[in-house]
């Protein structure tokens, strides 16, 4: 099985639809209409409404239990910095740099991206850390 | 409007069943089968299905924009550690302790923690900064 090493990026493109925004909304409980309603999005800073960001984070669990280290990972910590609003129907990429792989514990530091897909820009930045006893 | 303040914590009782975070692996595409097959956690330490940790911690985003400090929340950013593993249909209660709130900047720093409300064990620890124009 192929192991993640130290220095080792891997991307992946996603987006999230309106309707998506809203099932995370009744799932979580997070009603705040900044996310659902448009009208009254059009009146604040954003115009739009916003993904929740936890909606946003979800795609590095996402990849880090299914694809990058991928099965057998155990979440330890992340952080998350939401640096710009992110919007439905809108490419975004996520991009995982290894920052350390540690090949004794088992464990991974991993730069946690997400970029918007037209501009590069990066919209939120944070850190994981997995645990993964046959892929670390 | 009544403001936050330095000091001051909130609770929130909540649970989640497994239908719930049957729904999360949809949204999120995080099918990993440590959340969602019986069979399978059995064979690993954790024995039963455990939450994912997005799903978990979006009590936060559901408080802190919801209830405390409320309407007008934007989330700057957001720590979490995944200490303990947690299940399905197990009363767990949010606390939130606000750290620092800046009344000039309008924005607090909050201790974020997810406690088993039977043993009152830690299982998820970390730290929130939002802005609230109102409220902080």
């Amino acid at each position: 099985m192929e192991k993640i090493t130290t220095g080792q990026t891997y991307e992946q493109a996603f987006q999230f639809s309106q309707e998506q925004v809203n099932a995370f909304a009744l799932l979580s409980g997070d009603h705040n209409p900044i996310h659902l309603d448009a009208e009254y999005a059009a009146k604040t800073a954003f115009r739009r409404p916003i993904i929740h960001g936890f909606l946003a984070g979800s795609v590095f669990s996402k990849i880090l239990g299914m694809d990058f280290p991928g099965e057998g990972s155990i979440y330890l910590n992340q952080t998350l910095s939401f640096l710009r609003p992110m919007y439905v129907d809108t490419a975004y990429i996520a991009r995982l740099t290894v920052l350390e792989a540690d090949a004794t514990k088992r464990r991974a530091r991993i730069k946690t991206e997400i970029l918007e897909q037209e501009s590069g820009r990066i919209m939120t930045e944070g850190e994981a850390e997995v645990l993964n006893k046959q892929r670390i």
